[in-house]
């Protein structure tokens, strides 16, 4: 099943170029918090999945392209993301680099984007107003934790992944001379991590080695990558995550990006797709002015 | 108002040395989603607060220690920590800190910890199993965000404050020729944030420049500092967050600590306390072994 979430937060499944309204499965409660229906619809899954897979049967829909998609998850409790994961990757972005040194993944384990920094296939990225700095895109796929826990051991981890989903790590660059802002504060700037265009359930796509990733910059391609070729597979994020933290349902893993990091500027046009996933095109704005430039 | 979460998730208020079950006053919707029941309190406490100031005279309560105090907003969507906003802590824990060359929370800005990592007076302080690491503790005020929002100016900014605790900042720290984790992993081992023992509202603590904040290890006092001595202070680290990303209600700001950062060791007990908030005693135990080892 494909899975969004859409104009004020609705849910969605997607059948072809049309989109059917499921919200009606999730609590009337959570009506006034809207963010958080796909959280409670992957925690209860189980329950209303034969529900909400009937909608496509039950409703007329709506052209998917006259909607606004969402992040996937807008509310995620986590966004964990997989730093040097992918061998042609390391040390191409200079000293200041997380990737120096020959460390990979397995030695700098993870980091966290804020869950604020999470935006959709239907809204503009936007860059911090006026700002002097270099913001670069990288190329990933977004993994949805469905089951949660804790201590999950390598051989377990699928059983935990409730599906896919293509995903663009923004990050804003450190040049010398510069503020050395913390890594996690400079990729959590609102818009800076659209997921997208949907969720492709687990059982719908099947193993993901094969599938290959490409994302490019006012149609000229910058990136692209085997899935099968992360150094750190999605099976032993899964076991690196949970030795540390417990993870939950609903929660996404930015699984790493291939080589070919770039700068991105307003006014550019940024496309990213995922074999079998799908893909989304989203224009490159500017923020409004914030109190504290950047 | 003093508020708690406790035992199985349930929201109570403190008065005295009782706690008065408010759960009531949260739907019954989220009973199987309990965590998430301080969000929605601090959500809608506009329209449920006169309900839940009530409970403490139409319940007859039970003793607060009588009840396992939990993380004071267990599914927080952040957990932003203000690092170097004490000026007698910078540079006191080596070349590897975030505080060297004369950086301060000004050019640093904030770095995230998972919410998986938050955690109670009640819970104990789980290291990771058989670790070799070093663990420092940090003495914290947190800053619980009440109304959410983007670009919020200093001037305005202590209107977003829903209350105040006691927060310890716990850190895996890295030796020469260690793995280089990220910072946002070293902090986010679950229990590595305790907050506590409860939030007490913005209306009831007023000005906190004048408040004392005290941490001890097995009864020896190890951090204490004035609120007010903070380089970045309350106002202006909401100003700083929200620049980036907007602040969702029950989101938690770790405000920084003094010098006097320290290690512990399983079997040792952690004391933290600030004026006029509180204080909460832990035993720090280890946890259970990981399929990944730290």
């Amino acid at each position: 099943m494909k899975l969004a979430v859409y104009d004020d937060f609705r849910i969605g499944v997607i059948a072809g170029d049309r989109i059917f309204d499921a919200t009606h499965c999730v609590p009337a409660t959570l009506d006034s918090w809207p963010e958080q229906r796909m959280n409670w619809l992957i925690r209860n899954w189980a329950s209303i999945s034969g529900d909400v897979e009937k909608v496509t049967d039950t409703s007329p829909g709506q052209p998917v392209n006259d909607t606004r998609l969402r992040a996937v998850n807008p509310a995620a409790a986590h966004v964990f993301a997989i730093p040097a994961n992918y061998a042609a990757h390391l040390g191409e972005i200079g000293a200041r680099s997380i990737t120096t040194g020959g460390r990979t993944a397995r030695d700098v384990g993870f980091f966290l984007k804020a869950p604020g920094s999470l935006s959709g296939a239907g809204e503009p990225i936007e860059l911090p107003y006026g700002s002097a700095r270099r913001f670069d895109h990288e190329c990933e796929m977004a993994v949805v934790i469905g089951k949660g826990g804790r201590n999950i051991r390598r051989a377990d981890a699928l059983e935990h992944v409730f599906g896919y989903s293509c995903l663009i790590d923004l990050t804003m660059r450190i040049e010398p001379g510069e503020h050395e802002e913390d890594r996690s504060l400079r990729k959590s700037f609102a818009t800076f991590t659209p997921t997208g265009p949907w969720i492709v359930t687990a059982d719908e796509l099947g193993p993901t080695d094969e599938l290959r990733s490409r994302l490019s910059v006012n149609g000229e391609q910058r990136q692209h990558a085997r899935i099968g070729d992360m150094i750190v597979d999605v099976a032993e994020c899964i076991e690196l995550i949970s030795s540390v933290v417990p993870l939950r349902p609903g929660d996404i893993i930015a699984s790493g990006t291939p080589k070919g990091v770039g700068p991105l500027e307003v006014g550019d046009t940024i496309e990213i797709g995922i074999d079998d996933i799908g893909s989304m095109t989203i224009p490159v704005a500017a923020a409004a002015p914030s109190p504290r430039p950047f």
